[in-house]
């Protein structure tokens, strides 16, 4: 692999984000992963109803009324009855590095038959650079046994922090539901061992199921959205935060990876429920793709929250116009920064860690 | 995977090019894959040297006396003693899709064990579309088992035709003189089972060892440049070409795939010679990829051999500052543009076939 200086975080460096958890299976089987790390854990539903963690597992629970007595009014910005609330849990947070993953997302197996240790394929991308200005073909040059190909610039081989590492899922493939309801047979089975910067300029579907970022470097932009109750749109959350971020990141010169890790995804959410909460999404994104496409931010933006809240205005702006929504979302934006900076005064100060 | 309609093509689609075979072992293996298709083998080196083609291939043989002979003063764009010279195979083909191998490649085995066909794999890339303009995480949407992922456009999955295929190595893995200095043993033995477009906006780094492209689509940009014999710079040909190319799918709406199928390099060649031939485009791709970068051509240019002529005003303009050879550069990729034309006087009048 090419050379990068890196040291593995001490697992104090880091949080494993979970927007709620319907069984103990889900905790017992990542335990061996999972059980040396804090878990913050943000109750999508109703906070009546109990979550049980299983004992040895150092966690906090957020339902509802810890986010309303915590954010005050500003808890509008986060989404309600919807795993979009997991956001939260990035603000809430004091460490470098945040992994978020489904309670229906379970350890993977590789074609060996070994059990994937999924935490720390995404360290490992988060702790080596990414390489956004040229296309390496065989993959992430930092990876055992690759490099950087014949006719790559020497110049770029140096690469970019890496802000996030985006995580795959083998059996159910992560489908909008027409090809949910197509294809309900369809298990993806093809282990692809790689890892790869997205390029600079080009968007993504970033799905929030099995994904691990360095909120130091990007954490303000990863706000899931106005989802679930009392919105009109749901399963955007994930898709929302993806594009934002990968907008900023390309301005503020920070990389993408996606890739290993595989997670086994263990079933699929009902395709007819589905679709009622994408269908506006499945409109509205023929025109939210072309607005990222071209929207670019002014170099005076130099830290994330300033590149988001200038994002919210031009959401105001441009997509204001395809459905009061978007308006509703811009304003929500500004208030996810409000709230940021008021539960996280140092990062503003010191320039969000850059 | 996806719907797309696509045939496979009959073998008088296809011609297979190869620059030199220097052992008769090459074609003995490749025998069960190569022998219903048509070689062109274009000798890189001195024509008086024999070339030996085991029986049972249907083949033409191409030396520089023949070059010379078809071409006239216009040979003067295909390199000599370098392999480079390939590129006459293209023009001098009448097929509309060309597979191009280096003698020193051999057939890869899959990780089950399985030979693999490297020619229906790379057939099969071109006859399905490409999706430069939004990533795809689980890589190729029309392979089995795999499709378009949520929060992919709909109105982007109808994709673009495929121009090129570029297919990778296992073992000896391309590297320039100074990793190959640095790393002598370093092997591939990563099987990365995925097929993807190269987003639009991204250069990479084209090989020639294993390649195959759509003829009618992009040849006329096919051109390897002016290397070997006379000439300040090696090793650059097929680089040149991909970058040539990249800029020009980008313009002309077209896709360009990377990944499977492998073949297995057997040879690394000499790093010390490698070096020399490398070291001036060592220090010129610093220059010439911002160079591509920045290169967009007017809307006017509806015609690969449009847009090639106009690449070439810009070669001229901006890297001929750089040095007097990418003047003469230039001056070649107008020359190649006319010998294409006067042997393929059929594709100019039909728009390249679009």
């Amino acid at each position: 692999m090419a050379t990068s200086n890196s040291n593995p975080p001490l697992k104090d460096d880091l949080d494993i984000v979970i927007p709620t958890i319907r069984s103990l299976d889900f905790l017992e089987m990542w335990r061996p992963f999972f059980e040396p790390y804090h878990l913050i854990i943000v109750q999508d539903g109703d906070p009546s109803r109990a979550i049980k963690v299983p004992n040895g597992f150092d966690y906090e629970l957020f339902n509802r009324n810890d986010i309303n007595k915590i954010l005050g009014p500003k808890a509008s910005c986060i989404s309600f009855k919807d795993s979009a609330c997991r956001c939260f849990g990035y603000m809430v947070s004091k460490k470098k590095y945040i992994f978020t993953i489904d309670d229906d997302c379970f350890v993977a197996k590789d074609p060996s038959g070994k059990d994937i240790d999924a935490l720390s394929q995404h360290i490992r991308n988060l702790l080596h650079p990414s390489t956004p200005y040229f296309f390496n073909t065989l993959y992430d040059p930092f990876s055992e046994g690759a490099d950087f190909v014949r006719g790559y610039p020497f110049s770029l081989r140096e690469g970019v922090p890496t802000a996030v590492s985006h995580g795959l899922w083998l059996n159910i493939p992560d489908y909008d539901a027409p090809t949910q309801l197509v294809k309900p047979r369809e298990r993806n089975n093809r282990y692809v061992d790689a890892v790869m910067t997205i390029p600079k300029g080009t968007l993504f579907p970033m799905c929030g199921m099995n994904l691990a970022f360095d909120r130091q470097l990007i954490g303000p932009a990863m706000y899931f959205g106005l989802m679930g109750d009392g919105q009109p749109i749901g399963r955007y959350d994930d898709m929302w935060a993806g594009w934002c971020v990968k907008v900023i990141c390309d301005h503020l010169g920070l990389g993408i990876k996606t890739g290993l890790p595989y997670i086994w995804h263990s079933k699929a959410s009902n395709p007819f429920v589905n679709l009622k909460k994408e269908y506006k999404g499945i409109f509205w994104q023929e025109e939210i793709i072309p607005f990222f496409q071209a929207t670019s931010l002014p170099k005076e933006c130099t830290t994330v929250q300033q590149c988001y809240v200038e994002l919210s205005k031009h959401v105001k702006d441009k997509l204001g116009k395809i459905d009061p929504y978007f308006v509703k979302l811009a304003d929500a934006m500004v208030t996810w920064i409000e709230a940021w900076d008021e539960l996280n005064p140092l990062d503003s100060k010191k320039g969000n860690g850059k």
